[in-house]
């Protein structure tokens, strides 16, 4: 017999005999004179209607087990599907003890009961569903690069930078049973670290091949049980020599978005469908015409400056006052996005002193602003940071020295003094991507196994 | 002018006015009527030819600096390469300090000497070649799983699974500045660690999606300086539900590796002939014809019974004595991929007590051996491991609680409660493959930013 993934045998075009179907059993309906199965395997989201005699019926044949079916693949009688399975024979394969599984059939188990059992839960639809989708953007991600000249680098993930100063670091240590001693020397003989961006050593990599990205785990020590913050969460960032302007990096920012989105619609309509059926508050979703994508045909675009303003004049009241020079708080992003018709909102040129060292002085004033761009989105809030790099030697070696980094960032210099071009580049939050153009509101959910503040299951 | 990377320069089959190329020097060569420049931008290891004017030189046009060229896309006269630009301008955008720049013109430098620079290394031709390699096979493998109808996972970075009990393991814990207090609890509630595989993470999956991959890093805090290992290296890994037999997954294995292999021959084929004319050993190499590579179609199998066999008859001498029961040694790996002709070798069906408890019993006695596959090649060793995994309750319940880790693993045991079916995967290792097919001898030269014992640059 001939196997078929599910998602095959529903899109046959000719009936076949001697098909064989393996899966797990999403109902069991059993009529006087047939048996109704449905089978699902991942590889969709919808089942594969097997029927059968009801003589093939047994014990172990429940939601959950494990089932390989033989029989015809033929047209299906019902309008909602085109094949189903005529079963010969039924076996189960592995059986499931429904008493003690979580999952019941034909419930539509919320989002927050599912995240209980991280090792079951990807049987869920929308989990399903979730997973298929994050698969194919992944993938269409490293197209999107790969397709306009871009190098990938897998930029370390152990780093003894700790880059910006954050503070929110994870260190790493080998284990005691591994360290020789009590004397605890670090295996790395320095502090270590997990990344938080890719962005410096992208950096490094840009000076060779010009269009560089990186696509991988970022860590944060935070504290924050927020539903827009995970201690481990991926990004994809890309970094662009030769580039003057910081219009042209929001420009890849919206390529890449606008490519891997309409990827993602036109391959897994199904799945994105059941996010912005069932689980998405309409408001928050991107609008969707057909398969086609039409975000950010209306984006808009403010300087921090001008942001500020329109955040003073508002008439609503904040937690926190919005004036020149100080972070725009989740409120404030908020606002912004409301002000500007609820769509994404490029908000661009904040305080020199607010940024980073790396960050391109605009020199529009002493020090006063830099060439920075956040890109705000409904419901979310930050979805990318990005900026042009500073890549005047002499600028950058008396930042650095005024914040006694000097020593730390030689080779970062370096990357100035030999044949240094005007660059920039990004980073886009891959998990608050999903949820963006899912519309789902915790960011536990877009992640196979996620980590937060007490919390690392399996 | 339209703006062109070098590549597509090189490439153009008409000639072009008005044309812009940007990237850096590579050599300087300056006649009385005519002034060379070769310019290189990473988007391929060919430089291309500018001819320019004598009086367009000037003191910062050296090696290593940043130039953008103006001019006309010609005809080279020259039967080496396609097309030349006939520079009209030619702007220095970064010079280069010549003096303190640790890469010299048209030098062919070892990669040892380049190690020491990881910040400058990625300008080097043998590396540029590399990572170029390494970004084709990264997309090759992606596209190959996609294909194939694989759903791509994120396993996770940090785990509170110590996995197999390996012991080596690195750590992890918020750095002192985030901690809340001297009581020093864990981030996580739990000691957590970096992943050192993530096939039980996959196995998960595997159990909602079928097929399921991932392509991520592992980490080992192995206090080793062996050409064949790192701290922190990639694993492409794979898990195929409803597999009976290994047979199937060593298929998975080799085309995995044909597929990737003949695309990066077929993508980069001058940056892998770079490797195989001026960096590997001739006998090491995988045998190229033209570009389709014919590895594997004389791979050879043996058990782990008859490996020890072999070893047992061999006229060598080893330093670990070949004993059933026992591990096999790198030198006993040498030997066998030596006894079978230089060609890769399977080896199958391990003593059940080497191998880690999710491997499953072949019954062929009692717990004599199980269902595993290591696959060695020429000059590396080991490059994949897989197996069949444990999918019958009884026998894994039973060898969890022998190892007192049955509290542990009682997810994993749930994954055989509910709708448990055959399956098995395998791990490649990434870096051991560019190492094999590249014939690179020492694995810190097929990674970007290698970390091991006492090393953690940049």
């Amino acid at each position: 017999a001939v196997r078929l993934r599910v998602r095959e045998a529903l899109g046959a075009r000719e009936p076949a005999e001697a098909v064989r179907v393996q899966g797990w059993v999403r109902s069991v309906r059993s009529q006087k004179e047939v048996l109704f199965l449905h089978i699902n395997d991942g590889s969709s989201l919808e089942h594969l209607q097997v029927v059968a005699d009801p003589s093939l019926e047994n014990r172990d044949l429940t939601f959950g087990s494990a089932v390989e079916v033989q029989g015809k693949l033929v047209k299906s009688p019902h309008r909602m599907q085109n094949m189903e399975l005529q079963a010969e024979t039924v076996r189960v394969v592995g059986p499931c003890d429904i008493w003690s599984f979580p999952l019941k059939m034909k419930e539509r188990h919320p989002l927050e009961y599912v995240r209980q059992f991280p090792h079951l839960r990807c049987r869920n639809n929308a989990l399903g569903s979730l997973l298929r989708i994050r698969s194919e953007a992944t993938a269409a991600i490293h197209s999107f690069f790969q397709d306009n000249g871009y190098v990938h680098i897998h930029t370390p993930i152990i780093t003894s930078n700790d880059c910006e100063g954050a503070g929110e670091l994870f260190q790493i240590e080998a284990s005691s049973g591994v360290r020789e001693s009590a004397e605890k020397t670090h295996f790395f003989n320095v502090p270590a670290f997990l990344t938080v961006s890719g962005q410096l050593h992208l950096e490094v990599m840009a000076g060779a091949f010009t269009h560089v990205f990186t696509f991988g785990p970022t860590f944060r020590a935070e504290n924050s049980q927020s539903r827009r913050h995970l201690a481990e969460f991926y990004m994809v960032e890309a970094e662009l020599s030769f580039t003057e302007n910081l219009q042209d990096v929001m420009q890849v920012m919206e390529d890449l978005f606008k490519t891997v989105t309409s990827t993602v619609l036109s391959k897994c309509p199904r799945d994105v469908e059941l996010f912005h059926k069932y689980i998405a508050p309409a408001q928050k979703v991107i609008h969707v015409t057909g398969r086609s994508c039409n975000f950010f045909f209306s984006s808009c675009r403010i300087s921090y400056s001008e942001a500020v303003e329109i955040l003073k004049q508002a008439s609503q009241t904040f937690t926190f006052k919005p004036e020149w020079g100080c972070d725009l708080q989740t409120e404030h992003e908020k606002y912004l996005v409301k002000h500007c018709g609820e769509i994404p909102v490029f908000v661009i040129n904040y305080p020199y002193d607010l940024k980073p060292f790396y960050m391109r002085d605009n020199e529009d004033g002493p020090q006063h602003t830099v060439a920075a761009v956040d890109l705000l989105v409904p419901g979310i809030g930050e979805l990318c940071g990005g900026s042009l790099r500073e890549e005047r030697l002499p600028f950058l070696e008396s930042r650095l020295q005024r914040l006694g980094l000097t020593d730390a960032y030689q080779w970062y210099l370096d990357l100035r003094k030999f044949g240094s071009v005007p660059h920039g580049g990004f980073g886009m939050g891959f998990e608050r991507y999903l949820q963006y153009i899912l519309g789902v509101d915790n960011i536990k959910d877009v992640i196979p196994f996620p980590r937060f503040p007490h919390s690392c299951l399996l």
